[in-house]
């Protein structure tokens, strides 16, 4: 029996239905108090580009997508074709801003991992977790668990402006 | 000016590191109070594939990791190239199970959509968003927001079964 099998096996998991034929995982959605600062965050520190801002002017809230994509030159310079790129990609960050939070010394996002739980992390693969993290820890990045803490020495967590935990791995060295 | 250098003068934006080359946003995680419940949405409803299960039965959880692509025989047969290519994608998904919560008839995660906000949901683009609504209502899925309520006429929203927002739109039809 295949490593396919053996999984399909597990209770819950259905046979395909060609119905979802087409189906992409496009993206994630997180608010953020201070969009200058997750924009900064996801773009100088992570790599991710900025493919769309939506403002929604009369509702105060404005929406950013981003991708992480190591040749920008393949995203469409125009509509439509760009924003049919961009929402049929896998991978896709969304950030809503509510207009205003970011004035508001009190205000603050729930990051998932303290009660209520339920979101826990976004995770970015790198090709080497060691200089990353050094690049990290340089850039004053900071860091939920260190390479060093806990017993998995493979796996980083960093936090966003927000606090929600961004995981770093390294695909070759996790296996 | 062309779009990508408007949209680059966002307050925030930053100009790409060249140490981030070769970084991909690889995976979202959600915790799930009924595993297999789950697994059957992702699987039979949306049509992700599941590709490595990881039990830790010391710590009392299990790992669980999706990817949602048209032809599953890309994703290698044998380990550790499975482990290398699911961690090189983008768009996976993590579900996190901690053992026993399926039993407990008060536990229930938090969707992120009620006090205290944060992470808001995932979005599943689709070839016809009018049929793939149709197929869900035929399953019975629960919906968030039908294509017929409110402003927004061309994106629904399905929960799966911890509530978790999944944002339903078609890419073409959205520009």
């Amino acid at each position: 029996m295949s490593l396919q099998e053996q999984i399909n096996a597990t209770p819950g998991v259905a046979a395909r239905d060609a119905a979802t034929h087409g189906f992409v995982f496009n993206h994630t959605m997180l608010r953020v108090k201070d969009i200058a600062k997750s924009l900064d965050f996801y773009t100088r520190v992570l790599g991710f580009t900025l493919v769309r801002r939506r403002d929604f002017d009369e509702a105060k809230f404005s929406l950013y997508f981003l991708v992480l994509v190591d040749d920008p030159s393949q995203i469409p310079a125009e509509e439509p074709a760009r924003g049919q790129w961009l929402l049929s990609q896998r991978g896709v960050l969304e950030l809503t801003h509510n207009h205003g939070t970011e004035s508001d010394a009190e205000f603050r996002y729930h990051d998932g991992n303290a009660e209520p739980r339920g979101f826990g992390h976004i995770c970015v693969s790198v090709p080497d977790v060691e200089a990353a993290c050094a690049r990290f820890e340089q850039l004053g990045v900071a860091f939920q668990k260190r390479l060093t803490d806990g017993r998995m020495k493979d796996i980083a967590f960093i936090k966003d402006p927000d606090g929600y935990w961004v995981e770093i791995l390294q695909p070759t060295a996790r296996v």
